[in-house]
């Protein structure tokens, strides 16, 4: 075994984790999304600069302002999901700097002074940090289900400001009946690996 | 507990997995690498677009190559790893989509005719994906050591194409001395996380 990681984690968080497309009526709790977080912050990021944020979606009221910004093929989950949250990019993380990189707290003179180079470092840290969050619900033992289909400007507008960028929206919850497409193919080692 | 996954797994993973500055002799083999890809592989991405791709640079050459293109305070630990990994987005991931989709090969064609769209899907999902990996390298028992600080121009000129942007350079072994820099406060979950 070249991995350390034990065989049921790894079944857990890659080999049978999967997007789910249907949930059950189970709660997500407060106390997992805390877990989650609580986990998955510590995922590495450059300068510690952890420019993601989270928008829980849990009112009906937020509900309904989100369902009609989907895609209609994302609707009919996004309006049954027992959570939804909208992952998003700060592009004003610079603020936080001083406090989440104390070793180099000039770092946001240095590096972020320039909105664009901070817009480029938050997407991409984010992004990283969304790929945390999704292992993160499968740590605390419930499905994901991702999705880029929505009106990126309309989610912006209703839920975040124009200093947020919206990623993704994840649906949440234990799968429910017919939960899985078939898995899909992957890329071999060859195919996306080279040896120089 | 609000999470399933095992608390040593956890610990292996985030809570004690550091990003390393300095790097033991000791090899990282060719199963180790194919063993975190077997694993990674399976992460999710929008249409299992899959646009991650990774370089391993393994000969003297290659290394002699990519250290002057590191920012100066990465150049010595990329020196010295013992495996360095470029991770690039593949702007033209839609030619793989009819194989990696077979649900919807119609998605190519819909969704990732024009150049700008697969540009910003790639450097998403192969950001994500970029997530999965230093997990996967932890799940090997290993320390990532992900950078951004590096020439990217330099680094697409000679290691890569104009079809493949580098997302960051991640060096990979088991930890020398003194590999950890104190960690470092992360946000609270009030300060990452809001609900609606």
């Amino acid at each position: 075994m070249s991995l350390v990681l034990d065989p049921a984690a790894q079944d857990l968080l890659f080999r049978e984790a999967r997007t789910a497309n249907t949930f059950s009526d189970e709660p997500v709790t407060e106390e997992q999304v805390q877990a989650i977080y609580d986990l998955v912050k510590y995922g590495p990021t450059a300068f510690n600069q952890s420019p993601l944020r989270v928008v829980l979606v849990r009112s009906a009221e937020a509900r309904e302002r989100l369902v009609p910004l989907m895609s209609e093929g994302n609707q009919a989950k996004t309006a049954t999901a027992p959570l939804v949250a909208i992952l998003a990019a700060d592009n004003e993380f610079h603020e936080e700097l001083p406090q989440l990189f104390p070793a180099f707290p000039q770092a946001k003179d240095a590096f972020f002074s320039e909105r664009p180079a901070r817009e480029q470092a938050a997407s991409l840290n984010a992004a990283l940090q969304a790929g945390y969050f999704i292992v993160g619900v499968r740590a605390a033992g419930l499905a994901a289900g991702p999705m880029t289909g929505f009106d990126a400007a309309g989610v912006q507008k209703e839920f975040l400001d124009g200093d947020h960028t919206p990623l993704m929206i994840i649906n949440i919850g234990k799968p429910g009946e017919n939960a899985w497409y078939p898995r899909s193919p992957r890329l071999s080692f060859d195919e996306a690996i080279t040896t120089v």
